[in-house]
């Protein structure tokens, strides 16, 4: 049992890997089964409906993980306009080592296949609607009037999705320290009485 | 000779659709050469590089259009924030019209390949650089200072990507329609005197 459970859990972080850094097309089953060591017997068994079923787990698994570890940064600053460049300063951080290889886990395969694969549509919005509850749920904590909160946490989630595209295509860390500092002046000026009725 | 030529277009024509449908990895020269009707010794012939060396010249073809399109769209504002919205709301009808399949036609691609495919990463890279520069005279033309220029044209690129990918993401117009709205009220906001230290 532990066994499986063993075998199950390389092929999610093997895939999530994988989709992480190339997407979801590049990402073939015979490449999995090599780079996690796996028979493919014990794929099928784990996940009976193929790729799809295993990339949608693994892409959910990603998904929580980046959640936590984009909280994690945020909980480590005092002010939420701090937090978001703290934010910002960290991804631009994991680009750099990684090559400009690990951006947004979510985000390569939701351009790829959101349009079409319903599956992997479903749970690319969860994400993204889940990380934008929670970034509204800090603007209301910061006392960001709620007529504002939807429109600026997409605003915010837009902005440094596409920092991450940015830094990936100039292989440069640059676009995610500016959008880190534009956002963090934003909200300080969002929360500056007489400007609060922009957003 | 025009023959050769009509095929090269066409060619260029097929690879960036599908490029900008479903990024590098899913577009296989097979389904290149069933959708644009091409004999394979003619593409080889156009094309010595391969796949390789065409989705380069489509992704430059088609970045030159967006370009272009994004240009007409914001020349038909008088001021540069109206400018700013007119495009996203631009940018989410060709998002709705084409069921969410066509988003930018650089970003998919930039994603998957540019950390680790050298011809594509210029590609990419250029475009965006492009796109920035021409926001950033835009911007010193409305009388944005020119310290600002450069950080704020980046984050209206990464906020209108980041837009796109939500949008896609979520099969909806909104993100685009937000991110229009709040881009355009940043602008004003910040051409207003006072306001502009911050960015």
């Amino acid at each position: 049992m532990k066994k499986g459970n063993d075998t199950r859990e390389r092929l999610l972080a093997t895939t999530g890997a994988l989709l992480q850094k190339q997407g979801y097309f590049a990402t073939g089953v015979q490449e999995i089964l090599k780079t996690s060591e796996t028979p493919r017997g014990s794929f099928y068994f784990h996940f009976p409906g193929g790729k799809e079923e295993l990339a949608c787990a693994a892409l959910q698994d990603k998904a929580h993980q980046w959640q936590d570890f984009l909280e994690e940064r945020a909980n480590q600053a005092v002010t939420l306009p701090e937090a978001l460049s703290n934010v910002c300063d960290a991804l631009a951080e994991a680009m750099v080592r990684s090559n400009y290889e690990l951006g947004c886990p979510v985000a390569t395969t939701a351009l790829e296949a959101a349009a079409t694969v319903d599956s992997i549509h479903r749970i690319c919005s969860d994400h993204y609607a889940t990380l934008a509850e929670k970034i509204a749920s800090r603007l209301r904590a910061a006392g960001i009037p709620e007529s504002q909160t939807a429109v600026l946490s997409t605003l915010v989630i837009s902005a440094v999705e596409g920092a991450l595209l940015l830094s990936r295509a100039h292989r440069s860390p640059e676009p995610l320290h500016q959008v880190g500092a534009s956002l963090r002046n934003l909200l300080v000026m969002t929360a500056t009485p007489g400007s609060k009725k922009h957003f």
